[in-house]
């Protein structure tokens, strides 16, 4: 498109991103108005995207990073013929796929869910990886951000990540509107502030009139033609920009135009001009992953491993098996043992420092494009990417995430290396699949199992080396459990989940050497749980003693409440869990003095039974 | 001291590390050993703290962000005189205060726990905010960092926050050791790389040989003078400096030295130097806070306010009560309604942008000088800074966190808005109040008394209007609920709070036309629950409707198991919480959606009568 023509689009975009904001009696059309010309520009002359195939092989791919502006992104895909007109004014409302904030859940031009900022150039690290170290198909990612969400230390984290890689295929555009939601921002339209903080962390920059449609042209150009480093575009802008009772204004984020029908007349009236959208440059073929039957490690019986070993050598082994699982870890590979992973298939593994946000957003931008990552960290620290992590199941990104050194377990280290909050955060998130092995061939099998689930996968480890209870052979179908320990004298249940379950297991050896026989359950899905175990222990039982080596809100304990919660009688229950905050001890110690070792567990039941609370 | 003295000093420092570990079998003196030099010469000529008064308001305050290397700086106040050497050898040992990573719960110099990497300076920031715009007793904020720890997000947060205000009294020094865990860093030996980055974000920047003492002391005293902007300090070190077999070798991070008396003796033997550290500047008067009766707001029941104002306007009267209420917000202090706060006490208001991470650091570094922080943003974007949630808990931070927007209620902006996993993640915190109020009576009544609390305190509040329900001189006390419907022939119980409050109760109106009678429990305070009347309840109806406007993990539904995880009998239970993953409609919609609005909840209870599940 010549200048005359991108003038016109930006207004129309402009003009409907009024007109669904209106339509839907909410919405950011002046956010949407301060990108029009960085919008229309990109979709017109740069972009490639066959939009008959959102899963071209060949797409650039765009993120709306402002997810807020997303009348905009919606006003371009009606310009670029994807949705009509009448889509477009159903924006916001019930059953639409014009979400409030895009989803790709929804819509299959959105690559990743935004509207939590900061987020959007992170996750198009991930993508630009994928594109630039696995895939080769030539594609960009533009990724269109805020000025505001600067302030989020993930972007500098992206910042970092994509010149330390090198990553000439991402280009950010930042609308530098100078107004965030409350007021201006702490820089307002000095570009060159910006510019200073990504030349430091080694982007290309350059500096531009967001509205002057041949500038912001010959920036992309430049950014394109640019290779070793990443290209930021940094665009003066007016918020509200082209309706002067707007424009440049504060106190209007975020609310409709007072004035729809003046403020379209004020932008030269409605406008329907479609373009087609550049074609990608490569063909259009789907990319063969080679696969073969994947050969998991096998331990025998009685041999002490500990899950996170368990964990490295499965991941790697799946990774010879299945070409499309890649690895990503927070610089502690040598503690979680993704090392394994890295040695064997050093060209699938992504190294993400101590950038936990990065971490899971680069896992996020590969299953975006595909790949099936796992992405791993102490327990303890996913809790940096909790936000990330709510976003990936809006998204509906299929994520496996695995923490290592859970609970107090660990030992000395002391509580900032425990996690002890990550069942209940994981559980939490919507659609997830949460497991906790408590032996190597266990934890062989649930790291296979859980690449073919939908959704956010957690999986959680163990520091500590454990006897192996199982056999290579058994199955751990996910929503499952396995009754250790049964008869018919039961008096009570114990559901014990990773190193609970060795505990629970020595502690019913006791029990029954003192006459007193109990269920041991081990409930290495915590979510879905195996509510028809659950339920027939405590019909069996009567009673339910859980054991965890987690605080004791949102983790086992309440998780066993899913198979009760429909009406139904419900058994007695009783939480073993880490109530008192942690020092520094052994793990045996530690497990003693947060009384879900064995001998605590013992004591427990043995007051139940001396109180008369089970039968 | 002179460079001699400074040298042994330094030596002594890593001889103690190293036998510290030693003796614990466990620990970083590798990391240790790096940094000796720096905090020697920090500690013997620069540092202002007097050590019998570790709350002295004049003390300088000193953070070890880079916590594993807690040897150093427990060897560092044994020099000092503040412990014996006999403790120093408990180090990592069950009852010591020489934790394997320093939290202020057990040792007083300890400003704020660490060991989650990234923490120090954002805490620090919030320190220095303090002594910058409220104390005034001209105290330096002295931040230990390491360089793996500079790829945190958090770390660039906080540059920025410094620097946009000028925080001259603060200095990070970085140790520049060029190791990370696994191996090495990004950047290696390049001082300019970082030194880049700081320049940029606008930080005065010294490069120095960390182990050359005259010139870390130089750097320090050019830190001490710099005026108008923060100072970062880059040390080129080795990792295990001092001992051959160790020093800037890959895969040593976190192991005792293997031949630890060899080491000790190649650093030159045993020392027990002592050293007084330099007095604080000030007078030790503490500071007066000026107080006076609080005079809450007051609403007439029936108005109709939405609980995020009810919070804006408590806290502008809490503020005016008491002179150590601080408020912050993450840029959205015009929707979170801290905006009331800051219009009456802008010297106490702190504008954080967004960067939620800074903003829960800020509130804990406030909170580790005494002041009371009331720390505002979205439900969901607290979850950006869980893991500093969770590290505020170890410090035992007595913190306030309010998120506003929470549930589906708050309509067409959609789910990346929506906090739904607020409540799971704050109950899993340990020591944790988690309070959700449904009116704006309960609401002031509330945000005052969680003023009051021990730990980290969370406030949920809602987006839209609702009606008043209590007189203003109702009690709401923390730990409490209120029974808002009952009677004899009660056949089961709704507990909702929030939203879902006014929701059972349209419910219970409806069934009662129906001739079902319904009790209806108002908890509003989360955790603790009120397990008397919740225990009541289950008595007398035999079985409790959870409503609530949050996932059915972790939330109100999983709180009630609190009152019955002792083995007691556990009426039935049935939960109605947010299932599906929502998209754009309007908040009725949206709770209709959810299965949480009144009609939903009156088909639920009509089902269980008529499936005869409730008597």
């Amino acid at each position: 498109m010549n200048t005359d023509e991108l003038v016109e689009l930006g207004q129309q975009l402009r003009v409907d991103s009024v007109r669904a904001s209106a339509a839907a009696g909410s919405g950011h059309p002046t956010s949407s108005m301060s990108a029009a010309d960085l919008v229309a520009v990109l979709f017109a002359n740069h972009l490639r995207y066959d939009m008959d195939r959102p899963d071209h092989p060949g797409n650039d791919r765009f993120i709306l990073s402002k997810g807020h502006a997303s009348p905009l992104l919606y006003s371009a895909y009606k310009a670029a013929g994807a949705i009509e007109d009448g889509e477009l004014l159903t924006f916001r409302k019930l059953g639409s796929r014009l979400e409030g904030h895009p989803t790709p859940r929804r819509l299959p031009y959105v690559e990743t869910a935004t509207g939590s900022l900061g987020q959007g150039l992170p996750i198009g690290v991930g993508i630009a990886l994928a594109g630039r170290r696995l895939e080769h198909t030539g594609y960009r990612v533009w990724v269109l951000c805020g000025d505001s969400e600067l302030a989020e230390g993930s972007v500098w984290e992206a910042a970092e990540h994509a010149a330390y890689e090198g990553l000439d295929n991402l280009t950010a555009i930042v609308d530098v509107n100078r107004l965030g939601q409350r007021g201006a921002t702490r820089h307002g339209h000095d570009l060159d502030a910006y510019a200073r903080r990504f030349q430091a962390f080694g982007w290309h920059t350059i500096e531009v009139d967001g509205h002057d449609v041949d500038a912001v042209d010959r920036a992309y150009g430049e950014a394109r033609s640019t290779t070793g480093q990443p290209t930021v575009v940094l665009a003066r802008t007016l918020k509200g920009k082209g309706v002067a009772s707007v424009q440049d204004r504060e106190g209007l984020h975020g609310k409709p135009l007072p004035e729809a029908d003046e403020a379209i007349a004020e932008l030269g009236g409605l406008r329907d001009r479609t373009f087609h959208v550049h074609e990608p440059h490569t063909s259009g073929q789907p990319r063969v992953i080679p696969s073969s039957e994947t050969e998991l490690p096998r331990w025998d019986p009685g041999e002490k491993v500990a899950t996170r070993d368990a964990y490295g050598h499965a991941l790697a082994a799946l990774g010879s098996g299945r070409g499309d699982v890649v690895a990503l870890d927070g610089e502690v590979s040598d503690s979680t043992r993704a090392e394994f992973f890295a040695k064997e298939h050093p060209e699938r593994f992504f190294e993400c420092y101590i950038a936990e946000q990065q971490l899971v957003a680069a896992a996020v931008g590969l299953a975006a494009r595909g790949w099936v990552p796992y992405a791993s960290t102490f327990a303890a620290f996913l809790t940096r990417a909790y936000d990330f992590v709510r976003m990936a199941s809006v998204s509906g990104a299929c994520v496996n995430l695995v923490g290592s050194h859970a609970g107090v377990s660990i030992g000395q280290d002391g509580p900032s290396q425990m996690g002890l909050e990550d069942l209940a955060m994981m559980r939490a998130v919507y659609g997830s699949t949460v497991l906790y092995p408590c032996d190597a061939n266990q934890t062989a099998k649930l790291v296979a199992a859980m690449a073919g689930l939908d959704g956010v996968r957690y999986l959680r480890t163990s520091r500590g080396a454990a006897p192996v209870l199982y056999g290579p052979d058994e199955e751990f179908p996910v929503g499952g459990s396995k009754v250790l320990r049964s008869g018919e004298r039961d008096r009570l249940t114990l559901v014990a989940a990773g190193v609970t379950v060795h505990e629970a297991l020595a502690a019913a050896d006791t029990l029954a050497r003192e006459g007193i026989d109990v269920r041991v359950v081990d409930l290495y899905s915590v979510k879905p749980v195996d509510r028809e175990t659950l339920r027939r222990a405590a019909e069996e039982t009567g009673c339910l003693v859980t054991v965890e080596d987690h605080r004791e809100e949102g983790g086992l304990g309440d998780a066993v409440l899913d198979a009760f919660s429909d009406g139904r009688p419900v058994p007695r229950l009783v939480r073993l869990a880490v109530r008192t905050m942690p020092g520094s001890a052994s793990p045996d110690e530690q497990l003693h003095a947060a009384g879900i070792d064995a001998a605590s567990i013992a004591s427990a039941v043995t007051l139940l039974v001396e109180e008369a609370v089970v039968r």
